[in-house]
């Protein structure tokens, strides 16, 4: 099975980061090793934590300590939260490294934020947009993807335009955009009615983007180049709560599931990989959210959001955050066997 | 399932302190929360390690917010390597105020060296001894209970007098000798006879001590205390090889074992389910150790020893360590149901 070195953060309680990326992994049987690029008691959305990031220069001394004892010959590589410019920066320096030695599949995932909300250093962002020509993989969500493209995302055309920039102007090859809320599907999200009193309330629809692009470059002339991508979407409800950590696990089980579907016979990941890789993700997702979602509601009373609201002690919504830390180490079997409920379509 | 507080070593690559402990634990359905002592690149037994220690502020910092956030009313706690006297004694704080909280249970693995070599500083030992009282159960090595009880282990009378001074002295219910090398146990081992050219050499034999104290208090004078002692002892071949981590995970599997065998009616743990959990883990144990034997000797040339001596670069040296690595995520089924292959028996 699989080797995967993995750069997150850590916390000692619950599921985000590396903490939510190494037990599925192991599950499926793939040795982790996990460099911690902060230490922490718990997640930042409890807004009450405590906790180092780890120095560029220890981050740096590690780094460099693993590569001198051959322990960087993993198949697989996968970065996430990295608070600072600085080291993120030997992050990339390394990566680089390991990709000129070896033929590692890289899995960026650029967090950055999520509605609208940075959650790193601004300056991170134009080192992301450097590492992503290292990367075979990247995992923005839709924020992150403005972010590294400058392409607002309202309509399929603004998804379309931003793809472009990632695959032909960066050169990335697969994009899996984690999820977004597209605007204007009437299809499905029926955006256009005004909700009445009463009416029944459509659940808010999420897209998971799935786009593959191959670059045939004729370099006799250096100027000649088609690309050739695909795209498809993969439509599902929204599971509502404020959940943490869900990005960090879509990342790690793509690819996992990607190591596990059909290859083409040279090895390479394509569209077909790709979109069955991120069916099961997202089947195992959904799994563990339903999981987590039934686990608060069998504890927190009914009107939580009320006592939350009127409680001065932030007890009651550290008490709320907590039972809703994700369900992951009770959820082995949907991990292990996802439930596809949701195919991919064509993007059109 | 059970939630439990585990706080040892992280290292990104391998399989030791926390990176040991979890998985099996999470794999057994337990959620874990990790506080981590140290933030080293791999183990210390490769001579070549980087990383920091976690100061003893951040330590205090980190269990002040997660006491805070309410996020420490686990059932069960274990602790382990801890490399330096005032972070030891703030961990002893915590496990203190816990356990005035709650009824938690407290394993603790007082990791401290091995074959009459200390790998932390040497005033941890008497913070060590001032810990014992708060202690279900402690799983020390042979050396660790030299160390702790000042008795050296040579023969069966020895232990017998080392477990009086833990139990009796120190007033710890449950101590488990993880491994203790008995000599003169002519039954077994041949202690006697000296190897002869083309004898067939008997495989060296391990023995793990499982001993319970009852203490009827009668506290009417605070002076008359009998104590009703259970020991019994389990012994198995040694699986030859240097392996790192394997104390480690014996303290995380032990606790689960006890949590999934028979419990009294007042939910104690008491001598037939320590002895039990002990067999169940030995078993995983010594499947692991088989599994990751059988994985080095398929990759590691026979030679191997002869290489490492004549290679001055050290880095087949530390090939054959990396090998050595425990097959933990491949042994998941061997831990999921152990195997028992050897009965504990009356230690007389």
């Amino acid at each position: 099975m699989p080797h995967i070195l993995s750069i997150q953060s850590h916390v000692s309680y619950g599921y985000v980061g590396n903490r939510a990326a190494t037990f599925p992994l192991q599950l499926l049987g793939w040795d982790v090793d996990a460099v911690n690029t902060v230490n922490y008691s718990n997640h930042a959305g409890y807004r009450n934590f405590t906790g180092t990031k780890v120095t560029p220069a220890d981050l740096h001394g590690m780094l460099s300590t693993l590569e001198d004892n051959g322990m960087m010959g993993q198949e697989y590589i996968l970065t996430g939260y990295t608070p600072d410019a600085r080291s993120l920066s030997i992050v990339e320096a390394y990566i680089q490294r390991i990709k000129q030695a070896s033929h590692a599949t890289y899995l960026l995932d650029p967090v950055m934020g999520d509605n609208n909300r940075l959650y790193v250093d601004s300056d991170t962002v134009p080192v992301y947009k450097s590492m992503l020509k290292l990367a075979d993989i990247i995992t923005p969500n839709g924020f992150e993807v403005e972010l590294l493209t400058g392409v607002a995302l309202n309509t399929r055309g603004d998804i379309k335009n931003a793809l472009d920039v990632l695959h032909n102007s960066y050169g990335v090859p697969h994009v899996v955009i984690s999820s977004v809320e597209l605007e204007l599907e009437p299809e499905i999200g029926g955006g256009n009615t005004k909700p009445e009193h009463g009416e029944i309330i459509k659940p808010t629809i999420l897209s998971t983007i799935i786009s593959s692009s191959t670059l045939n470059s004729f370099n006799s002339f250096n100027s000649f180049n088609t690309s050739n991508t695909q795209t498809r979407i993969l439509q599902y409800p929204l599971i509502e709560g404020n959940f943490n950590g869900v990005g960090d696990i879509f990342s790690a089980l793509l690819l996992a599931n990607c190591e596990s579907s059909a290859r083409n016979v040279r090895g390479v990941i394509e569209i077909d990989t790709l979109t069955s890789a991120t069916e099961k993700t997202v089947g195992s997702i959904q799994a563990v959210l339903n999981n987590t979602r039934n686990y608060a509601a069998s504890i927190l009373p009914e009107n939580i959001d009320d006592i939350v609201e009127n409680d001065q002690s932030n007890s009651s919504r550290i008490w709320r955050q907590r039972v809703r830390e994700l369900r992951l180490v009770q959820s082995q079997d949907e991990i292990k066997a996802p439930r596809i409920l949701h195919r991919a379509t064509e993007f059109v």
